[in-house]
């Protein structure tokens, strides 16, 4: 085996690192240890007010009946089942209702993804349409395009948080982060991803150009996380033991990757 | 369960639909009954002269150790192995041999993406970086953007026998198809996916801008056809025993989803 032999990696993705990372000066990452319940992936969330953990809800694809177990592909529903109606969480910022509003012309309750693009775009960042819809997909579990009042204070505040862990990694103030400063970024989220892995992301994600100077900008960031807590999340959901493993029928699996291309 | 009650895809991604198509005057698409093991994917590549399918050939980042069982992330290895040196199998086009060498203009028996993107786009077809970089990933196997004359012989033939079967199935010359012919065209290629998995294709796949009539054109169908071919190995490689399921550790999964994320 290659790139991470000391590393507890391989014993599933809640998996702590070896030491202390340096920067522990911040609210630390949970470091439970494997095969703890409460596992790290709501961490950034649970800490928002007003949030509730996307467990909480059933999700509109994935029928209760299908619960910890592996269900045939016909329980695995439709992916474009329409969002469920929502309100703004108790306690929300009134800037982020007048951005709602704002963005929602028709006072529909519901915006789709050019309306969300331009309703981020005003806080000094811009982001691709592909990221928006990744977004809407993450924050709705529907691939519908369509985002309400609460999922839109869950992206708002997500960016936030994620905003923040950016400028604090990008030390230098370059406007990217490194692989070792992005797998940083991602434990202090509460992802723990190998080195190996964290080198395929800044492939993937690094649209700088390339040079000598790999690394993340902002906006691929962004992007980054979403697809890392994205697949961590549907990974879990096929784990509810946390056992390390998933087990998926052909069709969950297409099913469950196919919205995270071209998204 | 929504969508296609009737149908046994739940069985497997091997399971023959329960109807003959109506296109079954060429060659048919093998219908082998679920868990045989001769499964349909390989279908079109066989038919080619010269090719070997990948099965024949260990996957650099997957010892043989690990065949056959779910191995522990520390042995899928390094996403970036360099590309094994290859040499056109016997009884290659001349024309092939030609154009790959005409792409190759430091002689050393690799071309990167750019040199592949302008080697493919002289047969009145042209494709994104993105699609390049999928078909790099996808016919080496590694995520390192160079190809060597096996690769680009196998990428050259599947082409051929995609625009083939696209042209068969855009019945009325329209430069697109729509989510029937799509899987249709899908299963003469050997893929069996559900009408759900095939709308969220579309959904993925149509950048016509959307409008009355959906459709997929030559371009996204290529990147379509990259995408299920090359998922549905990476989980036939976790189902060696056929039985329509697969498990992951989140450190496979995750190398195993990411490099189809932004090619």
């Amino acid at each position: 085996m290659s790139g991470y032999p000391n590393y507890g990696y391989g014993d599933g993705y809640g998996g702590a690192p070896p030491s202390q990372p340096p920067y522990r000066t911040h609210p630390p990452p949970p470091q439970q240890p494997y095969g703890a319940p409460s596992a790290p992936y709501e961490a950034p969330y649970a800490a928002q007010p007003g949030y509730k953990p996307p467990k909480d809800k059933p999700h509109p694809h994935q029928p209760s009946a299908s619960a910890g177990g592996y269900p045939p592909s016909s329980a695995y529903g439709n992916p474009f089942a329409s969002l469920v109606p929502s309100a703004f969480p108790p306690g929300t910022d009134p800037t982020i209702i007048a951005c709602f509003q704002a963005a929602d012309q028709d006072g529909s309750g519901l915006i789709d993804d050019k309306e969300l693009q331009r309703a981020l775009s005003g806080y000094n960042q811009s982001f691709s349409l592909r990221t928006v819809h990744l977004m809407m997909y993450l924050f709705t579990n529907t691939n519908t395009r369509k985002i309400g009042p609460k999922e839109f204070t869950q992206v708002f505040y997500s960016l936030q948080s994620w905003r923040n862990i950016f400028e604090r990694f990008d030390r230098d103030r370059s406007g990217k982060i490194d692989a070792n400063e992005l797998r940083e970024a991602l434990l202090s989220l509460g992802f723990a991803v190998s080195p190996v892995v964290v080198d395929l992301l800044v492939a993937k994600f690094d649209k700088t150009g390339g040079g000598r100077q790999k690394g993340v900008e902002y906006d691929n960031f962004i992007e980054c996380c979403l697809t890392v807590k994205g697949l961590t999340e549907k990974f879990k959901e096929k784990d509810k033991a946390y056992t390390g493993s998933a087990t998926f029928t052909y069709e969950a699996f297409m099913l469950t990757v196919l919205p995270f291309l071209i998204a």
